[in-house]
């Protein structure tokens, strides 16, 4: 199961990295205690809808591009998870499997 | 301030009704109470993220989907927000108002 709180954490994380901020002063910024955000970013709390907004003005990052970012990671691992391990069958009789013989 | 559950709920209630689907055979499906997916869909009330995994397996989307359609639906708001009614200022003149004169 792809959990939607872990791919934002990732996404706010690497958001926040990119812009050389440290968690105290996004802190300062968003008005939300360092230990909280830390939470969010590990995927280990759920952020509310108030405090992620607080966390993109924080950022000056729009609401609507962390969600799309969310949305492109979370499509990776969808695709990822997919991805099966099943036996690949040949010809038309199923259950013959390929192999290099 | 665009808030995402009240998105995320407008987005989850469009793909509910898109395929004529009840609350309660959402309800039942996702094994989440007919109240709080209702609460979720008014945007009063934040979905975990576990409840939005079971959701969306429940309409049969993938997440990734619903995401972008938050992030397109926030983009909107967004842009709206940007238009604020100031007055325009013409040529190099900073401060004077174009008018109808």
């Amino acid at each position: 199961m792809v959990l939607f709180r872990r791919i934002l954490g990732e996404v706010l994380r690497a958001h926040r990295m990119r812009r050389g901020l440290t968690l105290r002063e996004v802190s300062a910024e968003a008005r939300v205690s360092l230990g909280y955000i830390s939470e969010i970013e590990r995927g280990q709390k759920e952020a509310s809808s108030e405090l992620l907004a607080s966390l993109c003005g924080a950022l000056d990052l729009p609401l609507s591009d962390v969600l799309r970012d969310v949305s492109d990671a979370v499509a990776v691992e969808e695709r990822a998870l997919e991805i099966v391990p099943t036996p690949i069958t040949v010809g038309s009789r199923p259950g013959v499997v390929a192999s290099a013989a």
